[in-house]
């Protein structure tokens, strides 16, 4: 009885793959130009993101804003010139949050400097120093293979100095003031499928809701990962710990190879059994990883003194697929299909939440459909299993059991049970519990 | 440790069998003769069951109370005045609560009022259309692939018009007014165990616990499936909601081949487990149905705004065996032993409600037990046996868990387990706890 | 990450073996002589343990102190004079309880007072007679086999008489009022598993605590099996019912071949957690048993009205093993590494429920390491695996797990999870939450 799964608009999946293409290049950190390019870049899509600024030095929870890292260029040159790695050629050639340097040495003290993986010797990792400071290259291991012995000038032309750290939000208002959260985080550069298939996706769903009448209240939170979910914590905690009635972060949808979940920390809330409920009807061979395994911003969210109901629908998880933080993580990797199944999923998500009420019946005994009109007037196999699930759903309706819990126990989809409860609702078979809302 | 599985009195499967070729040619339907000749006959075997009879159009919960349905004669004749089909040959042949008719058409027309089943060529099917005025035979496939093209002349001679509907109860007082339910249905003509097991075993039931002392009060109901359930419980539903402790629709329970359950809705009743426990002590391969596959007065009794602990113990499930619904759910299909299992069953589930009790040890640690005389003078196997239950019981009895549950973790049978802490009770080393009563 | 499974202090299993080598052949029963002079042995190795008697005829719960049984010498001989059965040879010789006895009679009169093991023919069988008065001898098989046709002169050499009979206890005081009960029997003579391995692992577990500092109180109780309890529950059980937090019946502990588990009466107390998360880390393959299974002192301190939650950590467990209530459960079956073994599990079990605390997080979302130097300044895969148990403590340490669930949730060890939690709370990031006391 699924409708097949189905991204809106129809499209969506080559216009994302776009947005992809147009933001790869931008060299993102926890901070600097490269987040401010890219939230303006997501604030053309988003009418109405805030994109806030938030000083170095500033306290936020536990941690303290870092300063700011802005990078101009970098390279490694020998004494003839030849310049045998130059971050114009790949955005990851440069350590993170590295420190300036201009210097001369020897191979075997630039060697103290370089980072490649020996396993993937085509692959130029992504690492990076946030909290001590250092100076790196990073480099393929076939590239660092053909080094020879010889000066070489290491050359990184940066500032890390007091400045801001960016992130940005955007609340879409519903009818109620309980909300879902959103958040994705842009703070890794060059890599597709560990971060720029999450602000698509949360991009493509804002501009989907905008348009939409919306039960729920929808809060996007773009940060980088860790501290800007910290910093966002230190500002709007007890609204959310109040209103926050499932949450998503948006990381790893954009590939075409698998389909993940990571489960909120103690598992159960209605986040958790929405997104098992659409990954159970369409794609019933999905991983379901342990908390234990976690490793994006629900490890803020969910930690106990926040306690938020959020959870992950992936396609390939964060740290199981070879290509995970080195340059091969790219715009092959992340597919036009694999954003639109993402987007599908959370789309499917969303609207079970929406979806997900308690009803009661309101007679004792079978209501007699006939003469309500609610037999189908054509008898099909179809029709007998529309009226089948209407039967075990004014069965079920106790008032205590929610649709999802239904839906589980029918074995059919929430969204079609939806539609029928609604139906019953009309005829007045079916009243709505205003259920303790549930996180 | 378990007596085997044992109907009373003797000799009682015989006796149900003889009812069942009595009442088996009357012609029952929703309401009508058919039903009154029923309930009169079996009045003659429970005294006291109280017939009641309620007038056509009257408002039941959100039913109303259909016409009467008198059928007197019906059959199909050739232009020569052969009888093609004849409602004397069986009862089957008139589609149920058809409207009179007595008109000539060819074949051709005469087909569009004709059932049969193609896959079950010598069955004659039964099918009814209680709220949408047709007539109609049903017929085997064998005869109706006989008709040659012609004129027909079909009469039925029957009345649907207002009267009444009748229904019959009786209610055994205990010691207790919690009350155990026990409904079958009286409006299925000639068929045996989709019909008349049901009142026959139901029947045996009265009879027996009539001469028994009671610790709960037994409600037994005999009404046309549904309509009758929803009629019955318009009028009792409060009562039953306040009081009914257990209830057991009582269907299909006459044939040799299965034993079967299907559960409460939410399950977990003392019902279900009561019934659960004597199943599988004396049916261990029992199939265990879901809710989901209902199909009796559990749909009324069970719906979430009534909600009564009802649940079914059954050889062949309806809808589940070849002959369901057909002319071939006769006397041969239902035997004196298959009634006979079908009755003791359910003596045992009741024998195992009234022996559930909450029992608590009066004395810290074990007791002595030599010094009461309760170790058993000759050590056997079996002696040996019925101490450790003995101990068992003492071990377990903390006032929370009834014997239902000690006798399942015991591994033992509720009836040797009750007759060991009634002796307990006697030398004062166990009380019984006046349980908060559980549906 | 777990150390291996060792005892404290080095050697203590040879150290237990020559206890069980010295109170070998001292004939204890329920009472008399020989378990005086076994808890003054103990009274050597335990200073401060209270010996107390209590007078034959006092009742105690629903049971009486028994008369004080002292046996001094028995054989049978034949005309001859030649002993066919001596006391002096094996202290299981004569049935346990015996009246005396001094007369001449023929083989077949004297079979009616043997005791053997035709299964088992080198065996002596051990056979009591505590409340029905009789005299009998116990013999292997081969020994009775021998036995020729003629007169026989039978003499037992004891006293059943109005006296006291001992048990002995030690309180070690701790920090908390809230007791760790530890409770072994001293009633069988010349068996060492089903008897003196709980005795010495009692001992030598006492001993190490009088000098460790002690979040819980230890009460140690050494009695007759069964109605040494029952006296012991007779005086203390108030206190005992009101303190007791864990409780372990210490049998069987000193064999090489097995590990056992024998929960409390429902099972999931913190006893039963302590006990099977140890079993679990440091004897993955240990079977256990059902409470069903029960048949130490378990039996009185789980009994409805006494309801304390006590466990066994067994390794051969009573009446699984063949040398069972026999000769030859003897000093070879039981080992030193045996006994060390038993007593080291003992000592997880204690040191797991002294650990287990329950922690809060202080601070909201994942507190930063590095600035509180709790990152390892050298990464390995060990620091590695640190880190993470640090972040998972942390991440779960919601106030409402306790550090034995956490453990078992995080696959860690609970004493590496409590090293990483106390340094935790050394840096204020954790609390500990003054949890419900669970028994």
């Amino acid at each position: 009885m699924s409708a097949p799964l189905q991204a809106e608009p129809a499209g969506i999946g080559a216009t994302m793959h776009g947005w992809v293409r147009d933001l790869f290049p931008i060299r993102r950190s926890l901070s600097g130009p490269g987040v401010r390019q890219t939230l303006d870049y997501l604030a053309e899509l988003m009418p109405g993101l805030d994109i806030h600024e938030i000083a170095s030095g500033t306290e936020a929870l536990d941690w303290t804003v870092p300063d700011e890292w802005t990078l101009r260029a970098a390279h490694v040159e020998t004494e003839t010139g030849a310049r045998v790695i130059d971050l114009d050629d790949h955005g990851l050639h440069v350590l993170g949050y590295s420190e300036p340097v201009d210097a001369w040495m020897d191979l075997e003290t630039l060697q103290e400097h370089l980072y490649s993986l020996p396993d993937q010797p085509e692959a130029i990792p992504y690492v990076t120093s946030y909290y001590k400071r250092r100076w790196g290259f990073c480099l393929s291991q076939r590239q660092r293979d053909a080094l020879r012995p010889g000066r070489y000038r290491a050359v990184i032309d940066a500032d890390l100095k007091p400045g801001v750290l960016n992130y940005a939000d955007l609340v879409l208002p519903g009818e109620s003031d309980r909300e879902i959260l959103i958040s994705t985080y842009i703070c890794h550069p060059m890599m597709a499928n560990n971060e720029l298939s999450g602000p698509a996706v949360a991009t493509a769903l804002a501009r989907w809701l905008a348009d939409r009448p919306r039960r729920f209240t929808y809060r996007f939170v773009f940060v980088p990962e860790t501290i800007g979910a910290i910093i966002y914590l230190s500002r709007h905690m007890d609204e959310m710990k109040a209103r926050t009635h499932a949450g998503f972060v948006l990381t790893c949808l954009g590939d075409d190879r698998a389909w993940s979940f990571m489960p909120s920390r103690r598992g159960g809330t209605v986040a958790d059994r929405a997104a098992r409920h659409v990954l159970e009807r369409f794609a019933p061979g999905y991983t379901a990883y342990s908390f234990l395994e976690r490793g994006s911003d629900e490890r803020q969210y969910c930690s106990p003194r926040v306690d938020l109901p959020v959870v992950s629908i992936m396609r390939s998880k964060y740290a199981t697929y070879p290509e995970y933080h080195t340059s091969l993580d790219d715009l092959d990797l992340v597919t036009p299909t694999g954003l639109e199944g993402g987007l599908a999923m959370m789309q499917a998500a969303i609207r079970a939440l929406e979806a997900n009420r308690t009803y009661r019946a309101t007679l004792p005994g079978e209501p007699q459909l006939g003469k309500r009109g609610l037999y189908p007037t054509l008898s099909t196999r179809e029709s007998g299993i529309q009226v089948r699930v209407m039967m075990n759903i004014l069965a079920y309706a106790d008032g205590q059991m929610d649709l999802l819990e239904m839906a589980e126990l029918i074995g059919a989809d929430i969204f079609h049970c939806a539609e029928i409860a609604e139906r019953l609702c009309a005829h007045g078979l079916l009243e709505i519990v205003p259920a303790p809302e549930r996180g």
